[in-house]
């Protein structure tokens, strides 16, 4: 089959791979019809994760249909169009049970090498096997675009954990870092949920023209300061959502909360240490939470809210494909020409 | 100066009366700009609740300017634009204290008799007396329309806690029972916080038809089970909001529960009892409550959510005019040519 | 095997039975070593119950250790202590996802008849088919006794349930109606989550002692209004909770409440309706709501407050015996003569 | 009046200063007749803090009788016995409001120093100044102790909100870093929730004695790893609470929490800077949070749960003297000869 593998630091290729088949019995095969990129992806590629060698396939969002299920399966079947987590998880173990499925025991990720888990292959591809096929993935709803799964998998998912770890409240003054995909997917999980005005911090000048015409208001980092204390009369924001990942990001979160004010990080976070500034946090009493988006848990809920109408994701997707264009279009995401980018397996 | 008044039952009248003056120290006056004509103003011209005589001034949603304060109100002055709540309350017993301004000790309702605590002069009028001043007045901040602050007083109030009490989560499909102003301001609540489907119920076509131009969908009582199974699977509702008071509504109201759903009822009770289903409200664990909204507490939230643009109450204001038109939008109300009247007092 | 069957209404006769094997691939068989009768076994046994045939086994309540499972079954083997649930439940539909597995389509209500799902065999028996027995059935941890397990099955989980549906913060007076065994384990939940005064309502007087001894205030319903209006300062319980089920209980649990009080009723209720008092729900904007002990979702979480010691449940056992007590215990629970009653199989 | 000042850092000494008056007509006089010694006190005389200068009366913990009141000062009067928050507030501005009394406009903290606000005269003194006193001041129940009721000012409303920021559930296994006395009542608070197991981790053998005595499991900070990670299966623990304050404290505190797990701290960061573990905390998805107790927010409830039985502040206190002997009791503090000392000006 054509799948996109990993060639070398910054890299990717069209190749011929072999079909995988089942291992486990608790595995599907699902014939991939839509696949994303994301952040990560450039990461991954970057080589900034271990465990990832040449010619593995790559990316972890799709959606597509079952053409083989392990015996043990019994959630899903043959011919289910199904939707999937950007990561599989056994559904069994104490972890599954209270909902927290990122920690999994057998948490495995796809295509992202060995930092989070066994290494398994990616979805960037024409067929993938997905391990515990009946937690792993969710069969899609009539009515529901595969756009709007393939989202929910990972950066919709994402977006809206760092509301629902905030505790958004109604009237929430909210700032988000942030504006790519997930950083426009947290604005807009904020204003569905009826946070007061959302601010976007973001110094690509398109991205926040982007976030100003999907509701929210928008600052370069450089002008954040004053803007977010117009708005929140000197005060500060209530939430703030950080969605980039890094000490600067992290730092300028900080900067721009309020006394009792909520942070939570949804960036990913690779630098062992932050220089916290304790006694502030102290005086200010501030909370500051990390959080990993778990499409699992969230499924039926991101399902209904889409369905009924509170959020409509695909407002992120900029750039649609085939998947021959990939190896381009992780060009074109490094340099921040798209928002988001998905390949139809269908072309 | 002019005021509303009521005559006898069914009717009211415009009259010339005293201008009130101070009582307590804890009072403010304020010359109402806007007055706005509420569904309760029906029952209470109606003849429907105790305590109303002729003579007396009616009306309790208004917003306006102070004009003259007691020597012990602090947190508003002379010359503050203000909004206010239905009701008035002391701010410093218990209740008040625990955020329940309505269970004050010390509440009078605005110009609907005796019912809810002794009798004040209502605000359909040049000027009314505001007892409590510091907690019963807001300042209305800039930016704020006197339109939006007169719902906030009451209606939204109301559609409001609706909402809060039946802690509707992102996702929750919702019914409404009663597309009066209130139905449609808890509909626009629900959509606020991120529900899923919204169903407003409605023997009325024209409201029915303005339900489904501001996001939600619609039905006609009989309607009503056949659609709320349809969107929900099945199920029925898992939040059922009652906006319209009476037995017949509340039967509705359980009929359109799902299990384990939470039904808010905000319509005025004036029935002693209600045949309760009680084996199947068990069997189905469900949750029934009341609830009256809150002007006070609420002040800050509806502020912010206004503000933020997550809701905008003004939409369901439709029929607009001055002082001498009231006892004519009363008749207009009791057949429903008006969805919500609202009158300034510049005019 | 011997097992106690139902032979007439108000009769219950130790009998010889068939061993029961598995029929479904999901099933296990459990070897019972404790069993217990709870308040509903003498409702089913009285003959309230419909679908209740001579001959068959009764009882819900046990743990005991597995001696068989069907190939399906993954989550326990062989040899494995357990606990279960008083229901069977499926594990894998929507309602059981939601962590609401009372409403699961395939419930089964282990010796009640037909009221509550298909009929299955009861647990005062040597042995016992469980349907879904990953989900059914717990592990017993080391350190949990077997009589405490047995309680979280059923009776705990329904004194619980009470205390969590009607969100008991830390402070608040709480009122249990009912001094029988659910009852008094929601006293001691109430106690354990941090409840201010908790009063005990019962007529007899043997069950008030225990309540007193145990932590709580206690009042005959004659008494409790004065009771509770003292030590609440006048203004009612902030919440009741209902363990007895009918009208009258229901009447008085609604006396009780103070405004924006929160009754939670988990008595068992037969009737189908109950003359509620309406307007007087509405000004008072009281809450109510019906609550099932869900033994499954609760299972971890029960659990861990016994290990930590926060709650003792096994204090409401003052009857031991052996199978072939089970006939004599049902008459001497039918007068009161025990609050709790177990047998133990192993004797 | 006799009162106890700071002469230089270490030193307090008892010494004759002027009876205060009032100043604000908001303010109130209180004879004061049981103050407490906070270890907040020793950082204060050790000189840690700005803007203590020699001769400032010190101390923020006390109770006593109003003997004088400016003419605004409407919810306490003259004869009133008082319990008091440990800092001064409003009442009126947007914080206060919203319930965060700790960052009012206004805040001022007896006897610390310019630190948290303008210096304002301690209340280890016969009589003390309280601004605001209709919100800094509460009066004391029939049937609360002296005892309790310091204790509610400070250290239990200290240890009682990591409890509340952490949202202990019931059946959590916590961790409390430090067993004075502030580290104690959060463990005692946390029992009263329905904790599972609580560890305090404490290095003075006599304070773990006290906290094992009292319900909690203890451990040497050089054990706690094994010890916490033994009693939660490997997972650590669920919540941290830190009572320490500092670099150190918060390293251990992280070291010990779960996956998901929340850490609150409310020891005193005087360091501006901590090297916090990001890429872990993000991959465990931590939250950290800071919090203040707020006595004045807390009050009511704080009673509540004493007067219920939930909860007895008094057992932490092992030290009682008279004003003369708070040079010696702080010396001995100093040392941890004792967990919490009170002295009562009666004697």
């Amino acid at each position: 089959m054509r799948a996109v593998i990993y060639t070398r630091p910054g890299e990717v290729a069209l190749a011929e791979v072999p079909i995988p088949s089942l291992i486990e019995s608790t595995d599907a095969i699902v014939k991939v019809s839509l696949a994303g990129i994301c952040g990560t992806d450039l990461h991954v590629v970057g080589g900034e994760f271990p465990g990832i060698e040449p010619g593995m396939v790559v990316g972890h969002e799709f959606v597509g249909e079952i053409v083989e299920v392990g015996r043990e399966v019994r959630g899903v079947r043959r011919g289910d169009k199904v939707m999937s987590s950007d990561f599989a998880a056994c559904g069994h173990c104490g972890w599954c049970d209270r909902g927290s499925h990122w920690h999994c025991i057998e948490r495995a990720f796809f295509g992202t090498g060995t930092s989070f888990g066994p290494a398994l292959a990616g979805a960037q591809a024409e067929f993938v096997r997905v391990p515990h096929a009946d937690t792993t993935l969710g069969r899609l709803p009539q009515g529901c675009s595969e756009e709007a799964a393939l989202l929910m998998g990972d950066n919709l998912a994402t977006g809206w954990i760092a509301v629902e770890r905030a505790r958004v409240e109604p009237g929430d003054d909210v700032v988000v870092i942030g504006g790519g995909a997930v950083g426009q997917l947290a604005a807009l999980s904020a204003q569905a949920v009826g946070a007061g005005v959302v601010v976007v911090v973001e110094p690509n000048a398109t991205r926040r023209a982007f976030a100003l015409a999907h509701g929210s208001l928008d600052a370069h980092p450089d002008d954040a300061a004053s803007l977010v204390s117009r708005v929140t009369g000197g005060s500060g924001a209530s939430v703030v959502l950080e969605a980039v990942g890094g000490n600067g990001p992290m730092d300028l979160a900080m900067k721009l909360a309020s006394p009792v004010g909520r942070i939570v990080s949804v960036g990913t976070h690779l630098a062992e240490r932050w220089a916290f500034p304790l006694a502030r946090a102290f005086r200010d009493e501030l909370t500051v939470g990390f959080a990993i988006g778990d499409a699992i848990r969230l499924r039926q809920r991101l399902l209904r809210l889409v369905a009924g109408g509170a959020l409509d994701p695909t407002v992120v997707i900029d750039a649609r494909g085939k998947l021959s264009d990939v190896p381009d279009l992780y060009k074109q995401l490094r340099t921040q020409q798209h928002l988001k980018a998905v390949v139809s397996l269908h072309r």
